[in-house]
């Protein structure tokens, strides 16, 4: 099988972890029976600076008509407001109908948290919420007045939940494979929430995602609920208690930064933006204009991403080699890159997984 | 100087740790020169069952007509959707325009965290954002959409920045006359939003904050900005770094929850909701139902909110002498209830802190 991937490095240090996730494709074990071809396509602030967009229509199309999968990088934010900028990330997410975008958060036996193991999935529904920038801005009695709508459909809250269901049910499939590879014993997908005081959207999303899951293809999977700032709390307090967690857009988000610091560095946690039969994988962390440039970006984030998305092109031998490559890298404790503490550059520590392929 | 004060304890622990915030407003030495009296007022899901509205309109009108300050103590939310209620704080909190919430989180010799000591406090905005509860439902082609609106104004954000550079001079004064009673050694504030979506709304609280705090005043304040997904990042591992957090209602919830994770009990943490020239004290934790009624209720947020509330009303001397001997207690790490390890009941814990006094 040959898969087409567009390759959309974007800004900062997208532009150095980007070709370590080409790299590894071009590495992976012909044993795998896959080939690549890429696409090399624009999109970003840069991208914005000099054509007026920070996604061309053209990436948009390459992606719909050629490819089977995608890389992004990362993209700066403007430090200003800038008329007629706006993310790419979440154009494009919306433009290919990637309704989910899923953040496993793992600790290794060589990166552990300070709370014991963690060994949990993010799906965060990735179209709606606040995210459909709905927004107004108008005159009060007292000043300016901005308003935005945070939209929460049946439909989107359903999907999102039936991936999350999916993917406890995958999770524990592959951990009766290969049991002792995780602390977590069985499926349970935890719905986040705040419809104590949003008792519509919020809890339409509830109520949706109950429905959903109450299907009894997942009857062997536990239901259970968190408020959001419960959440986070507990998501300090007993991260290992999780399994699959199931949250609207914006909670998703902060939720995913919250658990990446758990295991240390936004630098270790990998996403994917999953539609139907489509799947873009993409680092958790952004452009980080303080280290652009000098080399040292990990790219454990980018590699995790690749792996990732070839799990949602069907590709799970594939992902698992690459998954074992990047676990043995990080047991060893030894070539970490500075925000792990360590002094190894991009190129190195890109080798030493390659070399484990 | 006579305080009236209201007491709402509302459901669950709230009614055994609200009594313990009496008994040390009743306890504090007469050489303050403060006496307060006390008026019992209902609110919360209980009451709701009973009269069919979570917050009576007596209990809004006596905190208005009668009282000087107020504790509120906890309220259950229902567990599934319940036609016609909603969150008695939250429309305390608007009714009354108590328009900051603060929320601040403190290591001691005794409570100490992972990461180093902590000394921040979060001034989250308390009458907007999506708690304004503007939602609607309507059928879509694919089944229901609900929709909320996000509010946020240009008076209501300057009006919170100005409380926060406030808070972070009037906490700079206290470090300058009590020297080493914190590591923080300048004053800042740092600024929370998600303006790289929400560019009207997120973008209008960014401005109006920084415009607000560019008043001379608070020259000496550094002012920061975060978004708020790296902010969670950012709280977890540095949380140090700190000192006066400023953000929109909701994120403000789930900050303040995620920064009471890392003192290690939400049973520590105490709030204060301001308005001008009223406060209501009120613990960050909820209603527990799984400790009800046992008597081992952490009363430690709520002797804390007790503090907070009388440094809101200009008592500060008062507040001071409750944080000492709520931290000796701490310090001693001894008497601890549940929640902190050990086994001690609310009155144990209170009748500690009140022989420190
Ligand atoms: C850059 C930003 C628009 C984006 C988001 O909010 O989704 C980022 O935080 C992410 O998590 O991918
Ligand atoms: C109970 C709930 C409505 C409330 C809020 O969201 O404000 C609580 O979480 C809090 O932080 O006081």
């Amino acid at each position: 099988r040959t898969l087409r991937i567009g390759l959309i490095p974007g800004d900062g240090i997208g532009r150095e972890v980007i070709p370590a996730g080409r790299k590894l494709l071009e590495s992976l074990p012909a044993s795998l029976g896959l080939k690549f071809s890429f696409v090399d396509l624009d999109a970003g602030f840069d991208t914005f600076k000099q054509t007026g967009t920070a996604l061309p229509d053209k990436t948009v199309e390459v992606l719909k008509k050629e490819c089977d999968g995608a890389l992004f990088g990362a993209v700066s934010s403007p430090s200003t407001k800038v008329e007629g900028y706006s993310s790419p990330i979440v154009a494009l997410r919306k433009r290919l109908d990637l309704y989910a975008n899923v953040r496993p958060v793992k600790t290794t036996a060589g990166n552990t948290a300070n709370g014991g193991p963690i060994d949990l999935v993010i799906v965060r529904e990735n179209t709606e919420d606040l995210y459909v920038k709905d927004e107004k801005t108008f005159e009060g009695p007292n000043g300016r007045v901005a308003e935005a709508i945070k939209r929460i459909s049946e439909r989107a809250s359903s999907r999102i939940a039936t991936m999350a269901g999916e993917i406890a049910l995958r999770r524990q499939k592959i951990r009766d494979v290969s049991p002792g590879t995780s602390h977590i014993s069985n499926p349970m997908v935890t719905i986040t929430h705040k419809s104590n005081v949003l008792s519509q959207t919020d809890g339409l999303f509830r109520e949706a995602a109950r429905q959903a899951l109450s299907n009894p293809k997942y009857q062997s999977v536990q239901i259970e609920e968190q408020i959001v700032d419960s959440m986070v709390y507990k998501l300090f307090r007993q991260p290992g208690y999780y399994d699959v967690v199931v949250a609207p857009n914006l909670y998703g988000d902060i939720l995913s930064d919250g658990a990446a610091a758990l295991v240390g560095s936004l630098g270790l946690v990998p996403s994917a933006n999953v539609g139907d039969g489509f799947a873009i994988g993409e680092p958790c962390h952004g452009s980080a204009p303080d280290i652009e440039g000098k080399g040292i970006a990990n790219p454990i984030a980018t590699l995790r991403s690749v792996a990732l998305m070839l799990e949602f092109l069907g590709e799970e031998p594939a992902a698992a080699k690459i998954y074992a490559a990047v676990d043995a890298n990080l047991d060893e404790n030894k070539l970490l890159s500075p925000d792990l503490g360590g002094k190894a550059t991009t190129q190195q520590v890109l080798d030493d997984v390659l070399k484990r392929l």
